[in-house]
């Protein structure tokens, strides 16, 4: 049904190339779980990362810049049953021009345009750079009625 | 954008009832997040709950048993702006004959098939009942080109 591996295999790739939302997790200050749903892209240097946008201040920015500890999720938005979770760490963090013209990109991904439209006074975007470390795959076509 | 809240208000109960897959983050033994996509379901008796079905022995139920704190999301598969994200507890695991009905029911709402095809040998179901403690509603139309 699924299985584990250390690659990011070109199903995988594909997950967080297509329009899908990503699922991220993060620890609270007391250790508990949160989560949020969020655009996500994929960028290949030497290897593949995974990148999350977000803005300074916010729960899941607070969260990682404690603890870089994180899962994420994909599921292929025309078959659920196509899925990807990644255990991992924030190995990076990038700001300034780079992190918004990044926002721009995925708005253009996510929503066809040329600027974020979601901007609020005084935001300051940040690139949450994400390295898997354990990765689970499953696709299988489930016998829908 | 979105408001914190107590309450499982009529559009969430809408979210959890609708073929929508959850997301579910967990705690790992050294502390480090986990996420899994799933099947989910919402009761309500006094208040409302929303159920997690799972096997004994899968990671989630593991993670959980050792420590019962939980996130939970789930997006409208029509619109991935309306989500809601959930922080809470597993206050209950519910075993044998109701847990084994209830896969089937996930399986009526998700598959339209009348059992369950996914046992595997020996599989035992549990229900995870979860508790609400912090919850997150967010709904918007963007402005998609």
């Amino acid at each position: 049904m699924g299985k584990d591996t250390i690659q990011l295999t070109e199903p995988i790739v594909r997950l967080f190339q297509g329009k899908n939302f990503a699922f991220v997790s993060t620890l609270m200050k007391d250790g508990s779980p949160q989560i949020t749903p969020t655009w996500v892209d994929i960028e290949k240097n030497n290897e593949y990362s995974i990148l999350v946008n977000t803005a300074e201040g916010r729960i899941k920015h607070k969260n990682l810049s404690r603890d870089p500890r994180l899962a994420i999720s994909v599921i292929n938005g025309s078959n659920p049953y196509e899925m990807v979770t990644i255990q991992g760490k924030v190995t990076e963090q990038i700001t300034r021009d780079t992190a918004e013209e990044h926002i721009d990109k995925l708005a253009k991904k996510y929503l066809g345009l040329d600027k974020y439209p979601g901007r609020s006074p005084g935001e300051k975007r940040v690139i949450l750079k994400i390295k898997p470390e354990r990765i689970f795959y499953h696709d299988f076509q489930p016998p829908i009625k």
